[in-house]
């Protein structure tokens, strides 16, 4: 998944990875778009399951979304193995409705580590409204016997 | 559960209010220790469904367990409804293991809002390791009609 | 400084209190843009005074200019007084060159509290770079007496 | 600066790269404290150049007294340079009275990156009160021809 792979390739390849985790699984998350430049979108659809006492959805899910769509970013940016090292979400809005949308970038890609954002949305009736908004720092992740990709 | 309530009521009362959370009870988080100081516990036992792709613990879970955390530790410190602003958390080590814990406390807790800590563990075969660390800010919510504690 | 307010006025409001800081003063920041909506920009002229010892500015200045970014994006997009609650500042590059460049924007304006974000640019040669990006909420200050703006 | 190096030497070495940071000179940074397991401590006698508009410490103050103690907690705990990645800052009460004091201390100290914390206290009559909170991110920085600590 190097620079030049197409949208579609690299849309495969999240899918992929997205598959083989249990925890995306059991929160049915499907990934929708995603680009060699970082940008991508998540999307989980809202049930009972996914909710906290008060009717809205779990801040945990938000927190969950955030997550992927950070790690993400950086991961199909560099084409590479990497791993989150921190991120900071900021809840801006309780999410109702039927659809919870995740949509990553990438701010800053360095030789080592990445600086990714995440926009969180739910959608009611169709409209999006934007719930919460994440800030992370994603780390290349050495593969074995190599060094940091330059 | 104002400041007299006993670390029972305070802990019946967390696990009131986490069996009435679909997604807590879709991880089977439980509530293991709970004060009215703001310090309290929960625990999830690790399955395979919480899993991410490279066979360790989902970040996504992580940041769930911490939110958690992070919210009832302000909420029982003050005993009404809150809300949590947003929270920062540092991924320190992969999880692994049978266990993973989360240790809320309050770090200062004002008129209106409160700052929290959690510490998150990973338990391997019967021992602690210190695998993320969460900092958060949790606000007093209205209640209808009526106006922030003090 | 209501929503009617130019961004004239809004500049020279920013101006007004920035020149009633010490601190911004010893550091020389000048506003150079504001404007209702929240957007505001700050330029601080790179001297000696504001190093490191490893010959790039101090990332307490990164940290300054985040802050004062942060908290008058929401301030001029309320038009009352705000406080800033937290931030969280990500440094992606040393801040070398000749100036130092803070743009704030509001991300989110809620009824007590707003989410406003922050790029930091450093100028070398009149190239600008962006060297470290922000993200902070910002809390409605009630004013003796009074309830926050709803 | 190894783990076998005293208190004494540590904090020698920490006032030493301080006394070289023009910006620490200007704001007149104390080293008070320092030892090898990353414990730190730093002292700004509060003055009137200190200030914002309403008479209290200004942030940027504050985050400048975070960003040093979370990355001289980490510099002094690896004993090789290191910088900073990232942090967030929790402002909890307005800084009043005569001395601001930040101390740091490792969270946790990984290969090649430690996560710190930072508290600042507010000294006004003698009697220190706990006004911020701050977490950060400190990446060894690789010397050059070397590799990252282990």
């Amino acid at each position: 998944m190097n620079s030049a792979a197409s949208n579609e390739d690299v849309l495969k390849r999240v899918r992929g990875i997205l598959a083989r985790q249990p925890f995306s699984a059991l929160l049915k998350t499907e990934a929708t778009q995603a680009s060699a430049d970082g940008r991508c979108e998540f999307r989980i659809s809202i049930d009972g399951n996914l909710m906290q006492h008060l009717g809205t959805v779990h801040g945990g899910v938000l927190g969950y979304a955030a997550d992927t769509a950070l790690t993400f970013a950086a991961g199909i940016a560099y084409g590479i193995p990497v791993i989150t090292s921190e991120f900071k979400i900021n809840f801006l809005r309780p999410v109702v409705g039927e659809l919870l949308i995740a949509r990553g970038q990438v701010v800053y890609k360095g030789r080592s580590q990445a600086v990714t954002r995440c926009d969180l949305f739910g959608v009611k009736d169709g409209t999006e409204k934007l719930c919460a908004t994440a800030q992370g720092t994603i780390v290349v992740l050495p593969e074995p016997g190599s060094r940091p990709a330059s």
